[in-house]
């Protein structure tokens, strides 16, 4: 676990409260609004008190299409006609997939060799055109600019992108609707999209809000590059979380630089015993990356160690976490 | 499939709307009230619209808690102490255990050696004490029998008591009362407390409701009772929709005779497509009893094959279905 050092130059200038606004009056006629759930089990084990918000359930099984939508129905008509192209472990290209079918427009989904069959199926099955590329992101950025060379088609980028950000803050923006009062927020990173809009939008409502990033020590560049304050590339990683392969861009770092609280790293062995426990109790699918952000909270002592602010109410903090999504491939289960 | 034969006679006075009411309100301070969820994916497959009441989502993972409850909550202070004991592959010995559990008094649950661990272990975490019998009715009766002699526990069938048919028949209740224009629900039978609480419930609110039960073909005892109109046994079954291993009582075989309108038998294979198909797409843990009620709805024109009355709106039929439970053994998992 590390504090993240405090933002001292933005070379970015974050999206602003009323961009957020903005984006989920675009999108919500779109997608779901996906429940928070409880659990007295899972409270009973860490002794809190969680607010689950469920984007497992939201449409194309992730929060990606919050940006996605909010990417592509941004675009003007004559720039949404080139189509879309877009680099993506799997759950960002089937929510641009899904988006670009709503304008009428073809995707190209670059995909490393590695994603699960099943997320490559939710692109297809979603129209969208897949080329694989070598799993490092070197490969996958190459790949991706020569399918944009070759078709014309606008990169829509998974996470630089300020629509993008925009758009993912909109879960933390309807958790906080939800359960106005939550002590802190808990979501996983990997490029940062979710995790810095997830910044702007807590911070908006709630400045007091800590927010906590959580990362697979497989995959710990956001760590690293919070720790030193220098921005850390990550060029592979095999961690279960296939959602969390990818690192920080310029544009992420800067948010969370600036607004972060801390990032707590997990074991692949935390991660599959999170979400073998979400299962089991809830009832519900959640996908490795999402176990991520749950993980961490469930070794004991964990909650007392945030030092949080005594509740007025006398009660266990109240915890919101972001179960970012539930594309599993069930043929290549840890169990 | 079979077309279930009139009611000639009852041997049984089935429980009424008022006894059902009464187990209702003392059931509902105890227990969750379960969502009913739709899927867009799954409207499409089948070509209805569905509405699924989860009761995976309840009180121990399966709608047994309802029955439980109200057996339970119905015991006098002296009959209480004296312990309950019950034969059960699973749900109902958690149920049982739980609800015991809050009276105070021990569980004494019998189970056959071929439950899967995690229904055991649930027994034992709400305080229930297993004894184990071989995997047929025979071996279970006898062993409960010999656990009540030596106890002095009072008995609590898991289906052949009225309080627990109450109690069961609350699902399909809070079903109707959310979405009152359902044309047909759809329910497992294995003993037939859910089925017969909800052909009770259903009938008393909707007298046109067509009800129907779903059975594995490898445990298909209700299909044959119903089709010959003498109530057959089944003495054991290795289905893996474990909690359907059961066979009808004479209780609620009066009951079916005279309010189910079919049974529709599905193989192991339905059962395993089916319950895939909801994890993937629902993003939600059902066990396979539940897939049961699910799977012949997935079969190319099984939808039509209904003859359904057309609806006044003109859209596609209102398919009421219930999720029965959600405890499901992952290290065992057929796919």
């Amino acid at each position: 676990m590390s504090t993240a050092p405090q933002a001292e130059s933005k070379t970015f200038l974050a999206p602003t409260w009323e961009a957020i606004c903005e984006a989920h009056a675009r999108i919500t006629p779109r997608i779901h609004r996906t429940p928070v759930l409880t659990s007295h089990s899972l409270n009973t084990i860490a002794g809190a008190r969680f607010f689950f918000k469920c984007d497992n359930f939201q449409k194309t099984g992730s929060f990606k299409i919050r940006g996605a939508a909010n990417a592509i129905l941004s675009l003007s008509d004559v720039e949404a006609a080139r189509g879309i192209v877009t680099p993506s472990s799997g759950n960002h290209g089937a929510a641009v997939a899904c988006a670009a079918a709503w304008r009428g427009v073809p995707a190209y989904i670059v995909m490393p060799k590695n994603a699960p069959a099943v997320k490559c199926r939710a692109v297809e099955s979603y129209g969208g055109r897949i080329t694989f590329s070598e799993p490092t992101i070197t490969s996958r950025q190459e790949t991706s600019a020569r399918v944009q060379a070759e078709t014309g088609a606008i990169l829509i980028h998974p996470y630089d992108n300020d629509r993008i950000i925009t758009g993912q803050a909109t879960s933390a923006k309807e958790l906080l609707e939800e359960i106005p009062d939550i002590d802190a927020v808990f979501a996983p990173v990997s490029g940062g999209g979710l995790l810095s809009g997830t910044c702007l939008s807590a911070k908006a409502m709630r400045a007091d809000l800590r927010i906590l990033g959580c990362e697979p020590a497989r995959a710990d560049d956001a760590y690293r590059s919070l720790a030193t304050g220098v921005l850390q590339s990550l060029d592979s990683s095999d961690t279960i979380a296939d959602g969390l392969r990818a690192s920080l861009a310029p544009r992420t770092f800067a948010i969370l630089r600036g607004l972060l609280d801390r990032v707590l790293l997990v074991s692949e062995e935390e991660i599959i015993a999170a979400m073998r426990l979400v299962w089991e109790r809830m009832k519900i699918i959640i996908e490795p990356s999402s176990a991520v952000a749950i993980a961490p909270l469930l070794r004991p002592g964990a909650v007392a160690e945030l030092n949080l602010p005594a509740r007025a109410d006398g009660g266990a903090p109240k915890l919101g976490v972001i179960f970012s999504g539930g594309n599993v491939d069930f043929s290549a289960l840890p169990f």
